[in-house]
Order: C-alpha cells, then sequence, then structure tokens
C-alpha cells in the first residue's frame, strides 16, 4: 500500500505533523519508535517532570502529559500510529521506501522527526547510576529532591553547560562545573555570571573518569589531564551538558546533513535536499531545541508536505 | 526607565515571547494594544471559536480560552503588559524608542510581534452588516447556526478563497465562489477538488459592490467586469478571502520589509534588519500563518533576544 505520507518520531514536530496531516484528509502513518533513540514514545519529554514555558498552560504541564495529550489529539484527527523503530530508509527514488526489521512502508512523501539524544561519556558506573544520580537534563530534574542542598556536578564547557550550573546553583549547596579545558567556550556575559556566583565553582583541566555509588551516585571521580592525578568530588548529581546527538543514523547519510549530523533544512522552511522528503524538531534544529519551537516546525512540515503533494 | 526588552503584541508570538524572556528574567514589558488592527487583544484567535489544531489540547479549546491562558502564563512568569497601542517606533540607535500618544519608552531590544489583519473590501453596507454575516475566517465562523444549510459567497481566487469555499460546503446548502478574472491563481490539485464538488459554483468575472440586508446580511450584489450587470445572489454569509495586512504601518519603513509590508528576518531566525530587533508571527510571515507556528517564533525571538543581550 502506498501512504500519502509517513512521518518518523514522536515528540511535539511529530505529532504536531500528524494533528495537521491527518486534518488535511492525507491519513498519516506515524511511526513513534520503540524506545528508539534510547527514549520512550513521546521523546525528550517523557524524562521531563514539569513544563513551564509551553504557551497555554499557565500552570505547567508534565511532560508525559503534554506528550499523551498531543498523542491523543493526533489519533482523535485521524492519525495511524505504529510503536515501531524505523531502522533504515530509502530516499533515492518516489516512492520512498522506510524499514522496519522485515516489513517495508511505501510513501508518497516523508516527514523526519526524529530528534537528537543527550550525548553520554561512557565512563565507569554510568550505566549502573543513569537517572539515579546521572542526569542529561538539570532543568529537567535539577528540582527533585534528591538533589535539593547537595553538592552537584556539571561536565561541560559551552553555553548549555553554563546555563545548567547557574540553574542547579539555585537548588545546590554547591556545584562543580568540570571542564577538560582552561577556558569556557561559553559567551562573555555568561561567564561573568557564572564567576559572579558564589556556589559554583569552576574546575578547570580535569575530565570525569568514574560515577562513584552503590545504588545512587554519591561522588564523581575525575582526572587532572595535564598530571593525571586523580582525586573523587562528593556529588548527588552529575549533570551531563555535552550536546546531543540527532537521530539520523538510519537515513545513512542520503540527505544532506551537517557536520554534526543534522538534516540541513531549506532555512524558513522544513524542506531537506531531498524533494518530498521534510524534516522538523530537534533532528534539524541545534539552535532552540524547545517543545514549542519543535512543535511549530513540525506544523511547517505538514503545510510544506501537503503543499507538496497537492502540486504533485 | 531603560527596559531590556519591550514585546509588541498580544497573538501566540507575543505571549511566548514574554513566557520565554520573562523566565530568562529579561523582565519583558509587553503593549498588547487597545484594539490595535482592529482586533481585540489576544489577536486574530480572539474571533476563533473553537481550535482543534493547537497541539497539547486533544478536545480542541475556544480561541479566546488558548489566548487567556497565555496571557495569564505571560503574567505568572514574570512579564508586565500595558493596555496600550504603540503608535510609533524610533530604530535609528540604540536604545531603541516606542511611543503611545504622549508616552515613550525606551529599550535595549524589541520584539515585533504585531501579527496581520485581514484585508477588507470597503463595499457599500461592509461597516453595517460586518460580524452580521460577513466574516474574515470560514474557518473561524462556518459552522455557526446562522450559515447552516444557507447560501453561503466567497470572495477571492487563491488558496484560502479555494480552501474557505470547500470548507463552507461542508455546512451549507450552496457556495459561490465569486472571482474577478477568469482563472484561480490556486493550485491545480485544488482546483480539482473544487470543481468536483457540486454544492461549490464558481462565478467567473465579477466583483461585490454591495452588502445587502437589514440587521443581517440576505445577499451580495456582484457586478460582471465585462458588460458591468449587475445581479443580487441570495446569500446569509459573505466570507472574505481576499489575504491579509501585516500590522507595520506603524514602523514607518525604518526595518527591511517585503513588498506586501510584510517584516524580512534572516531566514531561521527572528533577526530583522536592525540589530537588536526582532520580529515573530503572522507579521513576518504570509507562508503558516498559524497559532502554534507564531508561538514557535515567539519562543525564537525571545531566545535570539536574549543572545543578543547576554552579547551586548
Amino acid at each position: 500500500m502506498l501512504e500519502n505520507v509517513i512521518i518518523i518520531g514522536a515528540g511535539p514536530a511529530a505529532y504536531t505533523a500528524a494533528i495537521y496531516t491527518a486534518r488535511a484528509e492525507l491519513k498519516p502513518l506515524v511511526f513513534e519508535g520503540f524506545l528508539a533513540g534510547g527514549i520512550p514514545a513521546g521523546g525528550q519529554l517523557m524524562t521531563t517532570s514539569e513544563i513551564e514555558n509551553f504557551p497555554g498552560f499557565p500552570d505547567g504541564i508534565s511532560g508525559p502529559e503534554l506528550m499523551m495529550n498531543m498523542r491523543q489529539q493526533a489519533l482523535n484527527c485521524g492519525a495511524r500510529i505504529e510503536s515501531k523503530t524505523i531502522d533504515r530508509a530509502g530516499l533515492s527514488d518516489s516512492p520512498f521506501l522506510v524499514g522496519c526489521e522485515t516489513e517495508e512502508y511505501q510513501c508518497r512523501s516523508l516527514i523526519i522527526a526524529t530528534g537528537a539524544t543527550a550525548r553520554r561519556l561512557k565512563i565507569a558506573g554510568e550505566d549502573r547510576l543513569w537517572q539515579k544520580g546521572i542526569s542529561a537534563c538539570a532543568v529537567c530534574d535539577g528540582a527533585l529532591p534528591m538533589f535539593r542542598n547537595k553538592p552537584l556536578v556539571v561536565i561541560g564547557g559551552g553555553d548549555s553547560a553554563v546555563e545548567e550550573a547557574l540553574y542547579l546553583s539555585k537548588f545546590a549547596s554547591k556545584v562543580h562545573l568540570i571542564h577538560r579545558r582552561e577556558s569556557l567556550r561559553a559567551s562573555k556575559a555568561m561567564q561573568k555570571r557564572l564567576l559572579e556566583n558564589d556556589r559554583i565553582e569552576i574546575v578547570w583541566n580535569h575530565i570525569p573518569v568514574e560515577a562513584v555509588g552503590d545504588k545512587f551516585l554519591t561522588g564523581v571521580k575525575i582526572r587532572d589531564v595535564k598530571d593525571h592525578s586523580e582525586k573523587i568530588i562528593e556529588s548527588s548529581g552529575l549533570f551531563y551538558a555535552v550536546g546531543h546527538i540527532p537521530n539520523t543514523i538510519f537515513l545513512n547519510n542520503q540527505l544532506e546533513m551537517d557536520d554534526l549530523g543534522y538534516i540541513v533544512t531549506r532555512a524558513g522552511t522544513t524542506h531537506t535536499s531531498k524533494i518530498g522528503v521534510f524534516a522538523c524538531g530537534d533532528v534539524q534544529d541545534k539552535r532552540y531545541r524547545q517543545a514549542i519551537t519543535a512543535a511549530g516546525s513540525g506544523c511547517m512540515a505538514a503545510i510544506d508536505c501537503e503543499h507538496f503533494l497537492s502540486e504533485e
């Protein structure tokens, strides 16, 4: 069966694209994945407790509730949703092909909304203590009781690392920012705010080597990159702020991507380098990366897609 | 007093920009206007009864309720909102100036989210029967009881005119689409759907000249552009689909605009031709024009603005 449009993804971009293409009577088929990218359907928001900045919810809404709302709305509008993980795509000719283990699906147009996954450091103890003190999102988890008035560690040197350290300093007794170099990539203004904050201490020229703890994280072993000496910093939380990886490996370089693997879209649209293939959400956005911007671009992809199909 | 950021507007873009700049502790000052552009604070959605495509609300939400939610959320986050209409701006040097009658305000950065207003035809009877049978939004008003199983008229020849005619054909006994030319600008696929719909009749080479009716619209007088003959089409509804006008006149051409008056933004961002001045929502978007895309671009403007101020 030839589908009008297949949507791959399960975050705000994917579900918004599904809502709009369903209302346009395109009968979209959505593959939300089964733990694709290591996260459940619903995307990165599924591990976000409270969202205060998605417009329309003055008292905030939990990440899982917002995503369940969007998913239900897509179903109400007539979208079909399959919990399968697409692991390959054939984009050389129309109709396009996408595959999932032994199954293949054909479509006239394709919307890619597979998002991005927080980068991990792969240090000792990481897997065992993940979400037991280790987190990739300070804004998501920082306000949890387990981190209140406790010493915390942040890894990274860019704007987001500095932002996370500043954010955590509102809850923590102390924040150690561990950075492998002796200067920060973050902007001057951000650095100034950081240096003025007496709850934050920057540990230069160090890398983390081990997450220490039994059932929960109790410390982080770090190594001096110059003299290779090691020490343990007592900590109840270890926050990674070392970037994200866009979920584009299954595309096998059939679309134009930037040097970090993000899909390149024609600016101000969701058109990719292949006519009939559209991208929206974090898989093509390393700048804004918000639920509301992802949702907006999902709507754009649906409108671009509808226009493409009506002109085809 | 020098403000960090002033936001002009009162739709999804403006309130989302307010939520994000407030959470970034920029203490934004929002001028939502007093019937600016002929519409109440809240923007075009204030005349939209039910919105089914704003993601997060699986059972839909009314336009006014969604906008009141966003406004309250901006207040909860710490934004200050003034119900004044900005009627001029001084953008030649930083700090920028905006003015309202006798008052002036200074700001380090400015976010323009003043939206667009549906174009009117200025025919006889229009003012008297506006919202008494005349509407600029079929999707907003088409499902009202006063239009059910009644003959209706749509004016226009572009995609949105065809879309509105198709939409209204679900409710009306008959839809007359009046077009001044003898071909449509709408896409081939849209025209095909139009011609296949036996509830829709296209009246070529005619223009509307008068809205007829006492308390409510009862008919539309149209004129043949070739032989100048006139006739009245019986109708309970007259729907304008003749485009929108971006609300940019108060800027007095101090920013780069396109030939329709829309603010030009650097694609994929909200940067205007003036550093420190940002634009979001329908005032810079004639392509997507949805509540969710406007909200997404409001978030982008806030992030662009915060970045500008932190680097300043």
